[in-house]
C-alpha cells in the first residue's frame, strides 16, 4: 500500500522535481500539496507549484500557507532561483487551480500522513502549534546540514529562513527524519542526468531547462560543477528508506547567535549530553536515487 | 455602540475580574473568551474561566486555544496564583462549557473587533500568522512594563512565558496598545476596595476571596502591601480610553538575552532611532478604574 | 586614617567632580587616577583629567589606560559631554603631565587601596585579569541601574559601553558596591547648588559652566529640569558610607540580548535563585551629599 | 635569518610535539614559552611545559599567563588530554623553572616576534589589550574550523573556551593565520609515524608514548583510528608556509549562541559580505610535515 504523503514546499527547482518524483512513484499517495513562503513569496511558490503540476498533469488539491516566516521576515533565495522563483523553462497554461482552505487546515484534513517538507519550516510548525504533535505520523524533511550550510557558512537555506519553526518541529516529539546538506550535496545532476531528462519527452525537457538554469547559480555562486538535488532526496527517503543511511542524534536549532542563526547542530558524537531527537541522513545511494526520479518523469509523461 | 471584543486570557485572579468587569460593561459587547496557558495550564485556566462565568451568569462561547508557548516550554505562575492557578474561593456547579473550536478560530468568527489580551500572547500569535494581521481591528494588551519586571528583573509575567509571540503580535503593524506593570502596580486593591466588592453578595465575596488570596502571594513574594489588579486594566482601556494615559513608543521584545528574555524594551526617549509601534500606558485614573470595577460586579450580581 | 583610592574615570563633567570631590576630602587618600576611554577618546579623557587637575592644583599620577572596551568597538557619549568629553568651561594651561606606565600597572603599585571606578571598566577588568582578584581590596563603581538606563532603555552608559568588562567585575568575587542611575538620579544640581558651587571663586565657577552645560544636554536629550551629578556618588560612598543606603543582591551583566545589552539586571526580590554578588545602592542621603562636594571644592580653591 | 618566535601553549600533548617542532627547527628562533589555562589548569599545563623542556634540554623561559578565560569560567579537556593535561610518559625530575613575570610582559620582551598560539587565546587577548595590536607582528594559531568542531558540533576546543578572546584577536587587525581542525585532522600520527618517533631514542619514546595516550582518547571519544596532531601544524606553517596552504576569509567569532558558542565562522564563499580578516588553511603537505616533525626530535635527541 502506497504510503500517504502531504508534500510542503516552495518551489522552487528541486521541489519541482520533488512534486514530480513523489507523484510519479506508486510507493507514495500524495494527497495534496501546501505552499510556504521561502526560496520566493507566497504568491510566486504557488504560482510555480500550479505550473509544474499543469505541466505534468497533477491535479493533488494545492493550498496556501504562512506568506512569511514565524518570528522574523522573510528572506528568499533570489540569487539561486531567480525572480520567479522557478526560473528558466518557459511553461504554458495553468490548468490546475489553489484551494481555499488555508495550508494547515489542507494537511489536517488529509492525515493521517506523512509529512514531507521541502521549504522553511513555518507551516510545519503552526500545524503542530494549532492541531498538536499527536496530528502526525511523522516528518521527513530536508533542510539543516551535518556539516556547513548554503545560506551562511553553518546555516542551511530552509532552516535560516525559520529557525524557530524548525526549533518547534525539531523539540515536538514527532518523528523526524532531517536530510541536509551532507547528503543532498552527493545528488549532483551530472551531464548524464541531465541528458537522460532531457530525453524523456517535453516534461522531461522542462526538468532540464529546471536544471540548467539550476547549474547556472550553483556554479556562479558556490562554484559547483553541477547542481545538487536537495529536495527530492526527502520524498526518495520515503519511497525507499533504504536508499538514505541514517542515524539517530541530537539536533539542536540554532535561534539566538550573531553568525550561525538557523544552523543545525548535529551532535554526531554525543558531546551535548541530549537525547537524540531525529534521524540524520549521512549517506545516499546516488545511483538508486536518480533510477527513482528518472523512472517517476517517464511515467508522468 | 458597544465595542465589539473578545478576551484572550489565563484566568488567574485578576483574570477573573476583567472577565467580569468586560461582561458587566455596557461600552462592551464581550462575543467571546479564549484561553491560554500561562498562569496555569491550559485545562486549568479553561476550568477557571468556566468557573468565574458560572459563577457570574456569564454564557459567551469559552474556546481553549494553545496548552505551550510557540517556541518554548510551559512556565506557570503557581506561586502567585496557586495550584488551581485561581486559588481562594470554593466555587459551585459548572453551568458553562468549553466549545468545539479552537480559538484562533473562535476569535475569527467574532471579528470584526477588539482582541483583548491578558494571558501569554500565543493565541493572538498564532491568529496573526494563521489569518494575517488585516485580520484583527486592534490589540489591548495587559504585559510588559516600562520599568521592572515581576517574573525576572526586567520580565512580566505575559511576556516571559512567550516572547517569541509577543514579538509576532509587537511586529505585526496592528494597533497595540500596551497596559504594563508601571500602571497595574498602582490599581491597588486596598482594604477599603475589598470592602466595596465584599458588599456586593455572592459574587463580590467571590471578587473578595479571589481578592484576598491574591494579597496574599503578593506580599509574601514581593512585599506588597496590596494586590495590583492588573488585566482589568486593559478591559478598563477599552471601556473609557481616557482612563488610561498613553505615549506613542518603540517597544522592543527581547527574545535573546541571558537574563532579560521577555523584557519590553520602551524606547521612551527615542534612544533607539526606531518607529513607535505601539500605544504604552503611562497613567491610570485609579479611582475611576476602581469605580468601573465596582459597577461591573454590581450589575452581574 | 583616610581611605586610599585609586580613581579610574573617563573625564566626563561629573567625573571631574568625582575627581575634585576626591583630592577634596581629607577621608580619602587619592593615590592615582587612570583613565579609560568611553565618555571620549582616551587621549580625550585623559586631557580632560590633566585639565581639571590643573585647574584645581591637583598633583596625583595620572595614567592612560584602555583606548577601547575589552571586546567590542568604543561607544562615545558625545550627545551629554561634547566634542571634548567636558564641554564648558575654559580651561588654563595644563600643569599636569602623564606618567608613562599604564594604568593597570599604576593600579597595582598603589595597592592595597579601594577602586572607585566612574566610567567603563574595561581598565578594571583588564587589571583583575592581570594581577587577579586578590590584587585589590573593594570596588566601588557608578554604573547600572535598578530601574530603567540611559543609553538604551535598560543600559546605562558605562556597563552599555563594555559589558564584557562588567561582567568580569560582577564575578570576580571581590566586594562590590554599585552605585546606579536610580540613586544618582537624585543628585541633581538644582539652581540653588549651582549658586553654591559659582560662590567658591574660580574653580567653583568651572564647575558651575561643567553643570550649565551638563544641563543643557541632559535638559535636551532626556527632559531633566537639572542634571544628575552621578560620579560623584561613588566617591561620596567611600566618604561616608553612611550617605549611601545599600542592600544585597545578585547583579547579572547581560552581555547578549538584542535590546538590552548593558543592562544590569539586579535581582531585588530574588527572582533568580542567585547569591549576592553586590551591594547595590538603593538610596542616598541628597543634602549631605551636596554638603561634601561643596566642601571638597571649597577646600581646593 | 630564523623566524623569531614566541610560543602561548596550554601543554597538553600536542603543544608538547609543538614545543619540540619550535625548538628543534633551525628556521625558528624560540624566544619563550608562555602558558594559558585551557586542556588542563594553569598550574599543570606550566607544570607540563616544564616537564617537555626538561625532558628535551629545552631553556627558553617559561612563564605563566592567565589561570582562566577572559569572562567565562575555565572549561578544561580532561577527558582528552588526562588528569595531568599530558598523561602518558613518565617524565624525570624538573631542570627548567618559570620566570616571574607575567606571560604578557614577556612576550612583550620578546617582540618583534611572531606569536604561535596554541592554546586558548586568553593571553594573547590580554596582550593585545594591554600592549595594543602594533605590539605584534603576526599571530599563528592552532584553534577553530571551516568544518564540524570537537568540543561541540560546530566549536573548537580552543576557540570554546574563550570566544571572547577570540573575538578579541580575529578583529585587532593583526595578520591572523589559523589552522582548523579541517587541516589538523590530516595529520594523523599512524602506526608508522609512531613506530619512527619511537625509533628516535629516548626523547622520541616519550612522544610515543605522548601519542599512544593520546590514541587511546581520540579513539574512545572521536572513534578516530589514530590521533591529529593539531598544534605542530601552526608551528610547520611558520618554518614553511607552503606547508600549509590558505585562503583569505572573512572569520567570525560566535560568542552568542545557544548551541554554537566558540564556532569559527569561516565565510568561504562571501556570504556574509565583510572584508576577510584571516589566512585560513585550507591544505597541508602531511608527508612533509611530519619530517619537520621528525627532523626536530632526532635534532634534539
Ligand atoms: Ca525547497
Ligand atoms: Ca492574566
Ligand atoms: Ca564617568
Ligand atoms: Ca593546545
Amino acid at each position: 500500500m502506497p504510503t500517504p504523503v502531504v508534500l510542503d514546499c516552495d518551489p522552487g527547482h528541486d521541489d519541482a522535481i520533488a512534486i514530480l518524483l513523489a507523484a510519479g512513484s506508486p510507493e507514495i499517495d500524495l494527497r495534496a500539496i501546501t505552499t510556504v513562503a521561502a526560496n520566493q513569496t507566497l504568491d510566486k511558490v504557488t504560482s510555480n507549484a500550479r505550473r509544474i503540476c499543469s505541466a505534468a498533469g497533477i491535479s493533488v488539491p494545492i493550498a496556501r500557507g504562512s506568506a512569511q516566516p514565524l518570528v522574523r521576515p522573510l528572506y528568499v533565495a533570489e540569487d539561486i532561483h531567480g525572480e520567479s522563483g522557478m526560473d528558466g523553462p518557459a511553461f504554458g497554461a495553468l490548468s490546475v487551480g489553489v484551494v481555499q482552505e488555508h495550508a494547515i487546515d489542507v494537511m489536517h484534513a488529509h492525515m493521517p500522513a506523512t509529512l514531507v517538507a521541502t521549504g522553511a519550516l513555518t507551516n510545519v510548525a503552526l500545524y503542530l502549534r494549532r492541531y498538536g504533535p499527536s496530528a502526525v505520523r511523522e516528518i521527513v524533511l530536508m533542510g539543516g546540514s551535518t556539516e556547513r550550510g548554503n545560506t551562511t557558512p553553518y546555516a542551511e537555506f530552509n532552516i535560516y529562513v525559520d529557525p524557530e519553526a524548525a526549533q518547534i518541529v525539531f523539540t515536538s516529539g514527532v518523528p523526524i527524519t532531517m536530510i541536509g546538506l551532507n547528503v543532498t550535496h552527493q545528488a549532483l545532476v551530472t551531464p548524464e542526468i541531465l541528458a537522460q531528462l532531457n530525453a524523456l519527452g517535453s516534461l522531461g525537457r522542462i526538468c532540464g531547462e529546471l536544471m540548467t538554469f539550476f547549474a547556472t547559480t550553483y556554479r556562479e555562486v558556490f562554484g559547483f560543477a553541477a547542481p545538487p538535488l536537495h529536495d527530492p532526496v526527502a520524498v526518495a527517503r520515503v519511497i525507499d528508506p533504504s536508499l538514505v543511511t541514517c542515524v539517530e542524534a541530537f539536533v539542536g536549532i540554532e535561534t539566538t547567535g550573531t553568525f550561525t542563526r538557523g544552523a543545525t547542530v548535529v551532535d554526531l558524537h554525543g558531546r551535548l549530553g541530549r537525547e537524540p531527537n531525529a534521524l540524520v541522513a549521512v549517506g545516499l545511494d546516488v545511483d538508486r536515487f536518480f533510477g527513482l526520479v528518472i523512472d517517476a518523469v517517464r511515467r508522468l509523461t
